[in-house]
């Protein structure tokens, strides 16, 4: 189905020039679609032009930050699809400064759908959340009826963010669902620091032949290649029984910190790490183990992920070695 | 204990010249402590300084809006406790004006929080949330385990608000609480519409001698006669158990809309009402029965109901038929 559904459809990403945003550019081009990707490009978040260096010529690029509701309530117009993946996503930064995102988070969320609503009820939205909603787990794997219970602002914000889109489509019939990402990765994530995700700065100082810091170690996490999450956005897009629905999205397997960092230098064929405690900033927002339960996705839309573990540690070490100082 | 603890303290009430603030402003006068009263008395709210009238020359008033980071930044200082009550509480507002609720539900509660965790870690707080979180229930009655699934953009604010408080609890060590409240009732509610409660409407028109309206009339709620809820904010804001902790908070039992409506009458020794189909537009919104299990704050605080709803009704009553015109 995926393969004729987006021909010569619109469709419009916000956080387009980011990590996930321009991976699914890619693929939304290669199905026939007309792109269009809105991004702020502030310098602490995950978007970069050279994300789209290769396709530039066949999207439209709007840089404009979701805050600005004017430039928003324009751009959603017209638009059959609207992947809204724009985010504050760094944790400790929600910590030091809740307000902007409050702003990112929260009420520009709310102006988007409002937009919407108003003057492009068809459109169908994906909103990317995230696994951070449900706090400490209670069990193991977590799964959609787990209490949530955020450990950081951003976690609280995003919660909202993701109530809203599922209110408008109960409310207001604006057909809308969302994925509550864990570790997405691949090629394009930000990887100058760890704002995004660790396993960016972890990929940055390998390819820079510099050791680099696991926290802990023993830590349990489950991680979604960008490729296999882009498929579900898709999937989540246009799939009827998906609309206001929320969605876990997991990977192929569950793997400790230390067993990812192993992985990781076994892909770039050498390197180290050294295993450091938890700084007491970090530690105090940590939810220690995080595995989902993502049976949900994958029964309701025939999702699964098709990239293991290493294979995507593979590619994404590979691209990096050849773009890293466009990252940096 | 709540005889000694309260004596010489400085409390501030947030939303204190409201209906639930200004019956606790009463009560913490009576138990010897020093209250601050901030309001913004915004005409749709609660807050009315009729509230106050007998007790005027023992508090502090201090008109300013939750949404004033400047002044609330100042006022918070040196108080050793906040019942933290301002609120926008209109489920049909939030969607009306989404962003108005998001300022005063959202966003101020952060900054009160920060001017908290800034000038004043050690006070401790209380902060009012809303059965309203729970959207419609899957089962009864709702524990605090129920899943979060709110229905109106107020339950969404509403349950960031919540999560803020409990956040900076367990990271930052300020102590707060929270009580999810269902329908509060008594002396000093908003009865000039339905936007704090469909009693006072109710209440309003039956002493008018007017009938009023039930819509549908089957859904079950429960009740809490206001010096009941003031019972559960002195004991949650003095308790060691209760911080970081959320509380249902219920009634003496359930009744059915109708049967709320009969007891009414009864007590006013006479009256009418017709049974209406609920309007659209809060149909959308409806969470249908509702009832709370709140045995948490029953046996970790030791609180319990003390008015049964029929006495609770008829002091209502007995207040508006005296002062109904200082509510119009």
């Amino acid at each position: 189905m995926l393969d004729t559904v987006f021909q010569n459809k619109k469709a419009l990403i916000t956080g387009g020039l980011g990590f996930i945003g321009s991976n699914l550019a890619r693929r939304l081009i290669d199905l026939g679609a007309e792109v269009l990707l809105v991004d702020s490009l502030i310098p602490e978040y995950g978007g970069n032009l050279f994300n789209i260096d290769d396709v530039r010529d066949r999207v439209r690029v709007n840089i404009s930050d979701v805050r600005d509701e004017h430039s928003m309530r324009y751009l959603v117009q017209g638009q059959d699809y609207l992947f809204n993946l724009a985010g504050q996503t760094s944790h400790l930064d929600s910590m030091h400064d809740p307000y902007t995102d409050l702003e990112i988070n929260c009420r520009s969320q709310l102006s988007i759908l409002e937009a919407c609503r108003k003057y492009n009820p068809d459109i169908q939205i994906v909103f990317a959340s995230t696994r951070q909603l449900y706090g400490k787990p209670d069990y193991l794997p977590v799964d959609e009826k787990h209490l949530v219970r955020p450990v950081d602002v951003n976690g609280i914000n995003k919660m909202a963010g993701e109530w809203y889109h599922i209110l408008y489509n109960n409310v207001y019939g604006i057909r809308a669902c969302a994925l509550r990402l864990t570790n997405t990765y691949g090629p394009r994530m930000r990887v100058k620091d760890a704002r995004q995700t660790f396993l960016g700065i972890w990929v940055r100082l390998l390819v820079e032949e510099k050791p680099f810091e696991v926290w802990g170690g023993e830590q349990l996490r489950d991680f979604t290649y960008v490729d296999d999450a882009v498929d579900a956005l898709l999937l989540a897009a246009t799939h009827p029984d998906a609309k206001g629905q929320v969605f876990n999205l997991g990977g192929d397997r569950v793997v400790s910190l230390k067993e990812t960092a192993d992985l990781l230098i076994e892909a770039n064929g050498g390197g180290e790490y050294v295993i450091r405690e938890f700084p007491a900033e970090r530690k105090r927002i940590d939810i220690g183990d995080y595995y989902c339960d993502d049976r949900l996705i994958r029964s309701m839309l025939g999702w699964e992920p098709k990239v293991p573990l290493q294979e995507g540690l593979a590619r994404t070490i590979a691209y990096y070695r050849q773009h890293l100082d466009r990252y940096l």
